[in-house]
């Protein structure tokens, strides 16, 4: 019984290897498609195929015995892996005009990958910088499109600086809040305007699948090619207003990380051993640490300007402290009698969320990745 | 050209259904070696076997130009739907002297499915609960193992109405708070004691890879069979004190859980539409709604124990508030100032970790899953 332990290992290792080849026949086919999307100017992300073909796999899948929730979290991390792929693709240039992309602050990490995307595009793209300010004049009077990308607290100041603009030139801004720096866009130039929020860090290969949020400033029929060329990297555009994006961002750039901020800097201040920690916590625990642990590895003056750049981003870590005081008083006082009162009321509000997010937790939770 | 992209769809189209067939052939060699492993006495789960197989992998995986990374994770999640199908299988039963073992809230969900697990080894399995409390003398009489598993709330009244159990009985408990119930067991009963803490919910098909922490009470060469039956199950054992572990589970069942009750209730509070909310999101940021959310899709009765069942609880939130008060209103005085400082002290103590973590949580982030 023991050799026929060894015989069936044998096969599953047999089972691994083969599933290796068919990973690189894949790999293959997905970089020939890459190619001619280039050639043809089409959008590396399809997300219409994407639906079509994961419904037929899962189809195949039940048909197989083999969970369909298996194959669709196999089949998106080999595409994770191939999005996430350094690739040189050239690809297609909407708005061959000859004229420059000015990209202010393309040194710095963000504004450098656009650089890179607009050169893979064959656009006549330039960084200009404090240093060389002066010496751009040419730059800007013959620009199709300038973008500001420097760091929330000088936003504004430079663009109050950007020189006259041909009347047709986009300004856009990559700022991760949209309402001063859109007036400020508004005020400097009478073309038209955009402001875009990048919801990913510098760090990411190229665009497939990266969400960019759109605020309309002016004439968007005149920057459409400029989203159009985003969408052909592989974004995914969001529109909203201003205002909108803005407050919502107090709850996904700001609370939520502070939070974890303050977490992090509590447990170091405590008698806890974070190997211990860790081997002694449940899988979801992990997880949560996981989120608390990854924030400490970023650059801490992306968040530092995020949080003190905007008084709405210190009221509304003041308005949930106050509610955490005083909600946990109230609690403690009645010896949580409201607790499960509350916890159903928040239920409802997630509602089917809660248990669709309880099941996407469960498929995270890759038993043993943790450790 | 356009056809040419048909050809190569189809080609992905045929991996993946290969990759169908090939999942369908290892699930085959899966369960034929769970079968063996059930027949000669082995534990379900063999780290070792699994640590070599994924050396070889990845060191195949590079040979053929695909990410090490990539091939353990999806080996992983293979394993992880392996392991979380219901099997009605048998397994060994180590101690096989025909004694009850009893188990104190079998008809509880955490008590089920030890019963479950008791009667798939062949044990004289009895649970015993409240109204039957009288006429289960006999079992307690002629008892091996004596499993407490009630809510917090009632575990140490429950503990002392315990009739006298032989004197080589085991007496063990499940609570998820160690030191007041082990101290009642040792004045309870003055043979082999156990505290165990099962760090998984009750909705576990099986023990494969779970995590139970073990504070060890008295005698433990008398409970080592448990422990071992606990291990052919396929549960992973962690020794330490209870004092420790009680010390511990204030930061992972309480302080981070209670944090995301409060802060999905302070979501519900604001103006903010959920649907948006998740539209505008990184996917960081999803998967921190993701946790919050799945915490509002359990059984609040367990938080609230948890939470307000010990004063220790209680107090570490209280400590929570007010160094997160101090410190945001230090640095909101002194307009983000330290801010740096005190990221930078956090990361040093994350130490290692914080960039472990920070490749982890991408490997999470199976792009597109979150929505």
């Amino acid at each position: 019984m023991s050799s026929e332990l060894d015989t069936l290992r044998k096969e599953i290792d047999n089972c691994d290897s083969e599933l290796l080849d068919i990973l690189s026949k894949r790999y293959k086919a997905v970089e020939k498609i890459g190619q001619i999307k280039q050639t043809l100017g089409l959008p590396i992300y399809s997300p219409d195929r994407e639906k079509k073909m994961f419904k037929s796999l899962k189809q195949m899948a039940l048909q197989k015995k083999i969970s369909p929730d298996l194959i669709e979290d196999i089949i998106k991390r080999i595409m994770q892996d191939s999005y996430s792929k350094e690739n040189n693709h050239s690809f297609n240039c909407l708005n061959d005009n000859n004229k420059y992309i000015v990209i202010v602050g393309g040194n710095g990490k963000l504004g450098g990958l656009f650089l890179k995307l607009f050169k893979s595009s064959k656009y006549r793209v330039v960084s200009v910088d404090k240093q060389d300010w002066a010496s751009s004049s040419d730059y800007f009077k013959n620009a199709a499109l300038v973008i500001v990308s420097v760091p929330i607290s000088l936003t504004k100041s430079v663009i109050n600086k950007i020189p006259v603009l041909p009347k047709d030139c986009i300004l856009a801004d990559f700022t991760s809040l949209k309402k001063e720096p859109l007036a400020a866009m508004l005020a400097q130039h009478s073309g038209p305007v955009v402001g875009l929020h990048p919801m990913f860090g510098p760090d990411i290969k190229n665009l497939a699948k990266q969400l960019i949020i759109c605020c309309n400033g002016r004439q968007k029929e005149s920057y459409r090619w400029f989203l159009d060329q985003l969408i052909i990297w592989g974004a995914n555009i969001v529109d909203i207003s201003a205002d909108e994006h803005d407050h919502y961002m107090k709850y996904i750039q700001v609370l939520r990380h502070f939070t974890s901020f303050i977490y992090g800097n509590f447990l170091r201040d405590q008698d806890v051993n974070l190997k211990k920690l860790i081997d002694l916590s449940s899988p979801i625990y992990n997880l949560e640490l996981t989120m608390v642990g990854r924030l400490f590895a970023q650059d801490p003056s992306l968040y530092k300007d995020i949080v003190f750049s905007s008084e709405q981003s210190l009221d509304i870590i003041d308005e949930f402290l106050k509610y955490f005081s005083l909600n946990f008083s109230h609690l403690k006082k009645e010896k949580g009698e409201h607790f499960k009162a509350e916890f159903k009321e928040t239920s409802e509000w997630f509602g089917d969320f809660s248990r669709k997010f309880m099941k996407e937790s469960k498929r995270l939770l890759i038993q043993g990745n943790q450790k």
